[in-house]
Parts: structure tokens; sequence; C-alpha cells
């Protein structure tokens, strides 16, 4: 992992984007593809896509364009998804709901494992096919099944006290949803989804 | 507008978090802040701050930071969120109820005015605080609100049918939670914003 760890975040960010691109034209028979085809089909400069996939190796083949089978593999095992990876989600709102209700059918290898949330009329509700258990599990729980990723869809006021009891569990990347900064120590990634910043961001293409 | 097109999205992803981060410091009555204090608090590279604002204009004041109030003024101004901007939603499952709960209370100038399905079922059913209207309501009230912002929170297979629409309605700019790529002239802008996408890259990280 250590000769990745100058590549920036968004490039990384867009590996899952030309993986899902690349099943889906596996999913259609497809053989080959151009990244002049990839760049038209999924918005993106061509030039960027070559650029992006030169980082990791030399996929393609001349004249030929890229092998779909043989570059969704390696992307695959470059994310690290050609193994399930468990995740927990903590704070069973609309939102948190929500994702584990989606989760079930669209992640093969990223999958929500177990739910915790700290109310107690919450506790014992099914969500996605998953009982929610109450927060005074999950350490034993991450610990038992080595889970490393953690999902925050509590409210802000909440995010920073649930982060610390996942970083003290044994999470060490953090999809937070809550519309807060969360303060982790230099080894834990987190990332900050945000509705409300999305759509800030958005309005400048107004 | 014209000025800015060239612009990074990169760096208008991150003007909202700039203006979150300096609202929160507003509200506790600190009136300046280094790009130095900004970095430490944002987790951000405080160089990759100064030059980001720069591209606007010069707001720094030797040996003091900037001024928080005049750069909250400043971005809100630049992402035109000095007005309050209407978004309609179209999709009532888990994921659309949720983001309509949520902003209600999140965001005061980006706010969903109303939200639609096509579903008979899911019509006249109240969803933070609105009710949810058929489809064939849309394009009047598109027209009649001057909405250019919308939500996509359909299942993948209904997305591009929907986007369609919103177009032809006279959205120019759509976020789009549909794990699936939405094709549109080149005049509309798709932010896609897809957990699934989001939990394979982080898993790089692992």
């Amino acid at each position: 992992m250590d000769k990745y760890q100058k590549i920036p975040d968004v490039v990384i960010k867009r590996l899952p984007i030309y993986l899902r691109y690349l099943d889906q034209l596996s999913a259609m028979d497809v053989e080959t593809v151009s990244s002049q085809q990839m760049g038209d089909d999924l918005n993106l400069n061509p030039a960027q896509i070559r650029k992006d996939l030169s980082i990791f190796g030399d996929f393609g083949v001349k004249g030929m364009g890229y092998r779909v089978s043989d570059l969704s593999e390696k992307l695959r095992s470059i994310l690290g998804l050609d193994k399930e990876i468990p995740i927990i989600l903590v704070g069973v709102g609309n939102l948190g709901a929500a994702l584990c209700q989606y989760n079930r059918y669209q992640s093969p290898s990223t999958r929500i494992v177990s739910v915790f949330d700290g109310h107690p009329s919450k506790v014992g509700q099914t969500v996605g096919s998953m009982v929610v258990k109450p927060m005074e599990d999950m350490e034993d729980f991450v610990q038992q099944n080595k889970v490393k990723m953690g999902i925050i869809t509590v409210p802000s006021q909440a995010a920073q006290k649930v982060a610390d009891q996942m970083i003290e569990s044994g999470i060490t990347v953090i999809l937070n949803f809550a519309p807060t900064l969360i303060h982790v120590p230099s080894n834990v990634k987190v990332q900050n989804s945000d509705v409300t910043t999305e759509l800030q961001a958005l309005s400048y293409y107004l």
C-alpha cells in the first residue's frame, strides 16, 4: 500500500466510477474500451483517465484501448474490493435507515454488517434486515469482526463522541454524514458527506 | 459568472466547507482567522486555502488573517447563497424522505420547496412538511417558481427519464443520488452523489 500513498484523493475517488462503468460494459459483453469512449460516457477528459490509470500500471493496449475485464479486476484489487469489507453504521434516523436499506442491494463488497444507536427506542428495531444494537455492544462487535470502516449518521452534536468510540474500538476509516467537523488522530481517515455543502457548491453553477 | 468559469470543481466544493466553518466562528464571536488556523481546524493545507481564496480576490489582511464576516459574506455571494435557492426533489423513497426531513433544518439558502413521485401511492403523503405531488405537476411548478436545481432520488432505471423531464422543465443543475450515469446536454451540470462509490473509494485507505 505504501507505494500508492501519494496518490491524490481526487484520483482515488474516480476509481470506483471507472469500476462501475467497466462492470456495466462487462454486463453488455464489451471486451475493450478506449479512454476516448470512457471519457465521452463518463463526462471526463480522456487524458485525465489515461493519467489516472497510468499511476497504477500500463493497462492500455495500443490501438485497442483497455481490456475491460483486466482493468476492472485491477481496479478492484487496488481499491481492496476483491474481498468483502464489513462496515458498521451508527445512528438509525431517516438517513441511516435509508443507507442500510440501499446498501443491501447496491454493495456486494462494501457491506453494512451491523447498526447501532444510542436511543433505547431504536434498539431492537429492524432496518435493512439488521436488528439495531445498543452502543455498548459496538466495541466487542468491531473487535470480533475486525471491522475497520464506520458510517456516522447521528445528529451533529453526537458525531464527535461516536467517532471517538469508533476509533477506540479499532475503526480507522469513517464516512461522516453529520454536518459537522469531527477531529480524529492522523492515522484515521475521515470523509465528510454532506448534502447541504453539495447543494451549496452546486448553486455556484446556477 | 463568466470570469469564474475555469475554476476547478474541487475548489468550488471547498467553498461551502469554508463558509460553514466561518459561520461557526462567527457564532462564537471570532472576528479574524488565519489560513493556518483554518487549515488546522479543517484538516486542509493552509497554502491550499490561501490559493483557493486568492482566486476570488484579496481577502487577507497582513499579520491578521481573514476577517470572518467579510470573507463569509463574499463566499456567500460567490456561491449565490445570498438569496434563497429553490430546489425540487423527485423520488420519495427512504433517501428522498431523509433528505427532505434533513433539509428543513440544515439549509437556510438551499431549500427543497417541492417533492414529486411517479407512484400514485406516494402522492399525497407528507414528507418534511411537504405534500408529495404527482410527476405531471412538475413542469408547471418548475416554470412558475423559476426552479433551476433538482435532486434525483429515484431508482437507477428511472433516473434518466426523470432527468430528461427535469431538463425539459427548465432545470439546469442536478444532484443525482441514483447509482447510475445520466446523460445531459452540455449546458446542464450534474453532480453524482453515490454512497457506494464513496465507500469503495474509502476502502482504498484501509
